[in-house]
Order: C-alpha cells, then structure tokens, then sequence
C-alpha cells in the first residue's frame, strides 16, 4: 500500500488547528464551524456553560471535534477547584452530566467524558493536579484522533479509483481530508460531489473549502440531486463519515445520509463509511443510537456569507431529526483505522489480529 | 364519489389570481412566485421578451403556469402588429421559438404556443384579429386548466386517508390545493409535510403557504429527511405533480423527487403523481424527456424573506440538473382528471371511455 504521510493542507485535516485548550486565556478557543470559511473566526470559551452551549449551538460540531471540546471544558472545570475533595468530585460529576446532555447521537463524547472524570477523580483521590492530568488526557486523545483519522482515510483510499466522481454528504472530517489527499498523492484524478447539507451548509462551506484547499476538485449539489446524478452517469461511489458505528454495522450520520444510501444501493453504486476508530463497543444495533431532535426552528433559515435569511413563512411547524440510521444491507464496506471491514463483520474490529 | 365544488381558498388554486393579461395595462401581470408570500407581488411584463426572462429568471414557475404567461406573451406579441400578413406570420413564429426556448421540460409550454400560434396564424389568414383570438385562446386553456386541477384533485382525495401524513416535494400547484380541500371537506384529517425544495424554497413559501391559507397542518422538512421519517413512521404517502408524464408512464418532476421515489419504494409506502391532464402523446418515455440543466450559480445563494445571501464559498463549481426522470415502476398511480391511473396503463388516458 502507497501511503503519504504529508498532512494534508487542509485547515480540517488536524484537529489542533481548530480547537485547544489556550495556558494564557485560560480557556478554550475553537474555530466557529457556522461561519468558517466565510469567517476564520476562533470563539473564546471561559466557563463550562459556555462550551456546552458552543456545542449546543452548533459552533463547534462533528462527533471527534465536539467531544474534544467537551473534554477540554471538563479539563478547565477541573482547573480552579477550591472546595473539599468530596464536593470537588460531585462538582465535576456536575460538570460531565452537563456536557454529556449537549448532544446525544455521537459516540465520542460519551467516550472521552466518562474517561476524562475519571482521569480528573483518579487525580484528586492521588493528589495530582486534576486540571494537567485532564488536560493531558484529552489532548492525547486529539493526537491520537489525528492519528485514526489519517490511517482511516489512507485505508479509505485504496477503494478510490481513478476518475471516480464521489459523493459525500456534510463533512466527512479529518479521514475525508487524508483520503483525498492520499489519494491525490497516488496519481488519482477525482472530483469530489459534495451535498451542500442543509440547514446548517456544511457541504457548501466545510467540505468545499476542505477539498478547495487541497486542489480537489469540486462540485456542489443540493440534497436532492444525488440520486438524479446517479441515473446519468455522474456519481461512480458515495463516501461519508458516521457519528456512531453500531457492532451489527449500522451506522448513524448526518440527516440525508440515508437517502443517499437507498439511492446508490437502488442504482448499485457502493457506499463506504469512513468509520474512523471503529463502532461503539456500547451500541449494538440501530435500534439504541439516541437520534437527536433538534428544534425546527432551526431548518427556517440559511445563514450565508452576509448574514442570515428566514427561507420558510411564518407560522408553520416543522421536523428537525439531525440525523438518521442507515442499516448495513446499505452499506459497501466501513473503512477504519485498522482496516476495511464489511459491515456485519465490524465487530472483528476488536479482534487482535485487527490491532496489529 | 364525494366531491365538493368549493374552490380552496389558497391563492394558487385558481391560475386567473396569480396571472393575466391586463387590457387596461396592455401587459401581462404575473404574481412574482419568487417572492411570494414574503411578499405579494405582481410583476408587469410589457415585451414578448420581458415575458421571456420572467420564465427563464423563475419570476413564474410552474408547468402550467409559466406555459400560460408564454400564450400571454404570445398574444401580446399579436396586438401591434403593422407589417404584412406575411412578415406578421413570420414575427410570430420568432415569438414563438422565443417562448419556446424558456424552459424545455414542462410539456405544457410545447402544447399552449404551438397551438396558440396556429390561433394566431388562422385569424390573420381570416382578416379576424389575432390579439383577440389568442387571448381568447390562451384565457381558455386557463379555464381548462383550473377544472382540469380541480378534477385531478378530486381524483386524487380518494387516495387519501383520515389520518395521513402526506410528503410533497416543490409545489404541486392547484390541484395539489384541490386535493387537500376535498379531503379535508370530506372529514380527513391530513398533515403536508413539505421539502423546503432547494435552491428556491418552493416548499418553505409557495406549498407552506397554500397549505396554510386552507386551514391544512404543515410541518416544513429539508430535502434530505424524507427517507429517515418514512423509516420512523412519520410519513404514509408521497404525492407531487410531474412537469411531463409519458405514454409509458415515466413522470418528471422538481429535482430531489426521484430520491423521495425511491425512498418510498424502499419503505413500502405509495407514490401517488398528481398527473393534471394526463401524459404528454408526443413523449414515449423518461429517455425522451429534456432535463434542463441550469446554471450552477443558482445553487450557491438562499433566496429568503429579508434578502440573498450566498451560502456556498467561493471559487467552486457545482451540478444543477431542475429535474429527475422517476420511472414507472416507483410510482403507484397517477391521478388525472380522467380518473386514477396504473402507471404502465396511463397511455389509456386517450381511450374513448377515459373521456366520459
């Protein structure tokens, strides 16, 4: 296998770029994602409502980046503690329920959450300073996110062929980034088809700016035109990322995914995952991913380069389910970092000759 | 079979309110289904080619609506006429493949001109006026056109049940509205749950609006959450219009249709077309159908209440295909003013008994 290990000049490709825990502002600064690329704005978090609601509101989003955040809120809470070690320990719990409530569907926070309160309680108990141990845990989990995701997209791109028109839908993160960029580094001319992603765009601005970074080409579609694109010829596969991997090879993803995935299985297109670490050894089956509903409200708008405009007229109700399921029958082939697995085999991910 | 003679009380149930021609203005005035209903405005239209570029720009929109507004422009064209009967005949015909050119897909548009050309063509021949025997012409087939809705609706409410959460892409127009009347004056309760429908927001403004002017529930979806909330139990049916049905009973339609066709197949759930005056006898099938392909730029901004704002970044390209060609095999029937139709049987349309 030919692999590069140049980081790909994209701003998404490494998480550190976008988010970290900041010594001399005490804080956590994170790239606002509603309004990159149009503004490369960094937003200043001080307190731990203040992450929460960043993750709440959309600022900072994707399952690794938004749990990364949360983790580093949970280091920062773990930084001024002045009260006993027993109320220190209920305060943190405190603190880790409130961040676990921001947003249900992704896997990854619910992973680094509980480990990091352990790390902060194993700390206090051992009298080692809560905040560095917390801190030092959730920025090896960066690292080692960055890591995943570049092995994960290098796996990805041996399923890329040269030529290949790819769909994606929302932004596919830092293993979409590695994988093009592998990809590009191996000769392969391809152009990638992004959804623009509504409400929140991100296809129009974060993966189109990803993949205009690295001189991929691009083409924008709205949400509705992939299956229309399939039937004449001009999508040969549709690549995307998952929020949460089930053991029985679901997966979860950003509302429209499973439109696609019916459209491509219904014209014999292949549809691959980019599953990143793996599933979630806590999730068996579709049937227990946690589909968050968010306020319609929300669909009523488009925020653009200038501002924002209600698209929808007034006094109507609406559906927002941010995400959906799609089963593995659906599902080509899920790509992670120790390999390409099938998707009723992904559970072989935990066995040990998967680690090696 | 119930049915009531009540027109709806929405707007775009009856085509006289939202376009004509104005003997006092000596214009063609068009409701501005841009803007619409953030803004009620109507549009004067002086010249054959202003009546042009209002079809092509979307000012009107439609199948049979912006077919009518060209038989406007077409008769306009007919009332100052001062050259020779010969040279006339001829600047009518450049009028004509002027119109003509506006928008390929819609089949209403190639039967309205060519038939009010000859129109035209004979009151010269005849020393009549031709102005008046246009207008007179096209004003017709918008008398036949709303009965044609209304008769298609009708059709159409018997496939409607009490209780049905009902999806429609883009606005399917006047008999969409008479649909919903009958149903609901026959006693159903029915929820519309529309699709924004991406890049102009039909859905979001001209169906919510409808909906909401005949007292009927409607919950707003983006274009991407079909599939997932047939897969949740939170749609029964899918029914929109076509733009072009075909004697083999391909139909097409707003593009993101054939998405939600498939979905509903996929799901198990019907797909009802709403087929106004039956398919077109000069189109065999999907093949034969010209898909417009737009100007990409067109995806890249939101049109919304307060303003234009651009929503993808720039230095991109992207895809714009207005249509999808769904076959007959997703399609459960096609509701005409003739009667409810199986697709592959629609070319019975033209049978003598579908006539009564």
């Amino acid at each position: 296998m030919d692999i590069t290990f140049d980081t790909p000049p994209a701003l998404l490709a490494d998480r550190f770029k976008t988010l970290r825990y900041d010594e001399d502002a005490k804080a956590v600064v994170v790239l606002d994602r509603r309004k990159y690329p149009f503004q490369t704005e960094f937003v200043t978090l001080r307190t731990v409502e203040e992450v929460a609601v960043a993750i709440e509101d959309m600022t900072v989003q994707g399952g690794p980046p938004l749990a990364y955040v949360a983790g580093l809120g949970l280091a920062m809470a773990a930084r001024d503690l002045d009260a006993s070690p027993t109320r220190q320990a209920v305060y943190l719990e405190q603190v880790a329920k409130r961040l676990l409530a921001t947003r249900p569907t992704a896997d990854d926070l619910n992973h680094i959450i509980p480990a990091a309160l352990a790390v902060a309680h194993d700390a206090l108990r051992e009298n080692r300073d809560p905040f560095r141990a917390t801190l030092d845990y959730v920025n090896s989990e960066i690292e080692r996110g960055n890591t995943v995701s570049r092995l994960c997209g290098q796996q990805a791109a041996r399923l890329v062929n040269d030529g290949d028109q790819i769909l994606t839908h929302c932004i596919a993160g830092a293993a979409l980034c590695w994988m093009l960029w592998t990809a590009k580094q191996q000769g392969k001319n391809i152009t990638l088809v992004g959804c623009e992603t509504r409400p929140y765009f991100q296809g129009a601005r974060l993966t189109a700016a990803s993949a205009t970074e690295m001189g991929i080409p691009f083409k924008l579609i709205t949400d509705g035109m992939s299956a229309h694109l399939m039937s004449v010829g001009k999508l040969d596969k549709f690549i995307c990322a998952a929020d949460r991997v089930t053991l029985d090879g679901h997966i979860t993803n950003k509302i429209g995914t499973l439109q696609h995935a019916i459209s491509a299985h219904h014209f014999g297109k292949p549809f691959y995952v980019l599953g990143y670490d793996g599933p979630d050894p806590k999730t068996a089956t579709g049937a227990d991913i946690p589909i968050e509903w968010r306020k319609p409200d929300e669909i009523f708008y488009a925020r653009g380069e200038t501002g924002t405009v209600r698209t929808a007229i007034h006094g109507i109700d609406g559906y927002y389910p941010a995400f959906d399921i799609t089963p593995p029958h659906l599902i080509s082939a899920i790509c992670t970092d120790r390999g390409i697995f099938a998707p009723n085999n992904i559970s072989a991910y935990f066995d040990e000759e998967s680690k090696t």
